[in-house]
């Protein structure tokens, strides 16, 4: 799927992916990081042709097999769970804090990606004194594009991306200093396809309306909410519908500001949250979902000072460009 | 499944069904209320041999038909989905507070199964003010039977039931107050099988003292967290996995002790629960869940007065004694 061709006259000057376990998105960038073309394929880790590097290169010859043999110098970068250990080539983790340059200089390079190296970059880990450590990897590279395309948010921000397993990373200096994940994103999908609380979801839309209402009616439950309480709250899900309180439809949204109000409450709750004009908070991430987030920070009274979309090809290119292959594609 | 045979020569008085979603069981009881034979099912609600009326006639008759017609004149009660909309006939929930005479007197009947009519008792349900609704069914007629078996307990006691839908239940003058719902086991479940925390879950048991540890450990973690922390802190059965801090199968203890914490911490914040000596803690259901709860407690310093097993048969002879029933099969 072609999705873009903007400038189509542009010199192309590097081809990024954005690769993980269920996709893979290909950008073609000009040497100024203009997105010239934009591919997307169901290709991810999940599900490539076969297993191994030849599963790895037909993926990507598929996807971006034209683009390159066009461009021979055209250097090729990476991010996400291509560079896992189920990946293509691992780029193990490296630690907090962490910049692009950090990244670069800890890259890992598949030799022979149709006939140029492929370079990956490498996740974050944050690994605070006792407590259990936190990963992540391909949001790195998003934080770095947000950060790229609004320097001015890089000396001291937070930055949120909504998701299957959200993340929330502070920034101090350009560096990501420490972050925490939610698995808010899957929580919400096994609780609906699999658990009771899915049985009385009916099918179909709320009025937008109602939606919103439900939404918000979870987000303030999640707001008022003690320690431990959240598998209690799920039941309501159950019962609201049971009693006829919310109809069908509208016990998703319900979960939904439910699930998201409790990671908002956990991460405000955090060294440094409690003043809003020296934190301020970036949303960085696909736009319906980023709505969501931003109308559940409005209800806590911490709206978000942008909502970026989607960084990753800007991240992707600012790391081609701390490895140095910016200029050698001229 | 006969898996129990006792006291053959003691005249019946009662059979007496505990019928649930995914199994039936059923008591043959003497007019003491001690249980004569016992037999298990797979023919919940979900799997009768035929839909309707008839699917519920043909799964009495194969578990307790024998008794019914050696009896012909023995009282028939049931407890459970049985009693749903969807089940045989719906018994509407009725509110709290309730003891089991108030469920006699809100009991639904079958008028024909196999030949006499089949008393169902309803479940509860507690709406406090704006709060969403919380509901029972099948748990109020365990904890009739666990205040029959402890009467000394009846005046002022919390009931803890784990289970799929965990229930907290509190009993003052013999009648249920109030009570709350904690979805444990099922998020428990999805999670484990549906969620990519159970890919690192090898399959196998740790040992017992791996086990015990890594369970301790997800208490612990439940007992320090504050409002909003829990899908924060599911992602780090996937980090202490990933970083090797926990072995594959200690990742599902971890995960168990996390949730079952969470539930504690939660119910241990309620009304009248600050003060251990005034509120004792009787735990009622299947023994290994009970003892992981009795451990858990027992970290929050509030080791459960008593561990009951389970109660149904109790509290259904007690439900058919509320309805006069024992006396008529004499």
């Amino acid at each position: 799927m072609e999705t873009e061709l903007n400038r189509r006259g542009a010199r192309p000057a590097l081809v990024a992916l954005d690769w993980g376990t269920s996709s893979l998105r290909a950008f073609l960038m000009d040497a100024a990081g203009a997105v010239v073309a934009e591919r997307a394929s169901s290709q991810g880790l999940r599900h490539l042709p076969q297993p191994g590097h030849a599963g790895f290169t037909q993926a990507l010859s598929a996807i971006a097999g034209d683009w390159l043999r066009d461009g021979p110098r055209l250097p090729l970068v990476a991010c996400g769970m291509v560079g896992s250990a189920q990946g293509w080539r691992e780029a193990p983790y490296v630690g907090c804090p962490a910049d692009v340059t950090t990244l670069a200089a800890h890259a890992a390079r598949v030799d022979d990606a149709l006939g140029r190296p492929l370079w990956i970059a490498p996740g974050l880990l944050y690994a605070p004194g006792n407590e259990p450590p936190d990963v992540m990897r391909g949001e790195e590279i998003q934080i770095a594009g947000a950060l790229a395309r609004q320097p001015q948010w890089a000396r001291r921000a937070c930055l949120v991306l909504p998701g299957t397993h959200s993340k929330w990373a502070w920034v101090e200096d350009g560096r990501v200093t420490t972050f925490r994940t939610a698995m808010t994103g899957e929580v919400y999908a096994v609780l609906r396809q699999h658990s009771l609380l899915g049985q009385l979801m009916s099918e179909g839309e709320s009025e937008p309306a109602v939606a919103a209402a439900a939404f918000n009616q979870g987000v303030e439950r999640a707001r008022a909410s003690r320690p431990g309480d959240l598998t209690h709250e799920l039941f309501a899900v159950r019962t609201l519908g049971l009693t006829g309180r919310l109809p069908g439809p509208a016990l998703a949204d319900y979960l939904s500001g439910l699930l998201i109000g409790h990671e908002i409450v956990s991460a405000l709750a955090q060294p440094g949250m409690a003043a809003p004009d020296e934190m301020p908070l970036l949303l960085v991430g696909e736009a319906a979902l980023s709505r969501r987030y931003a109308q559940a920070l409005a209800a806590f009274g911490r709206a978000p000072a942008a909502e970026l979309g989607n960084t990753a090809p800007q991240g992707l290119w600012r790391f081609a460009g701390a490895a140095g292959l910016i200029g050698a594609a001229a």
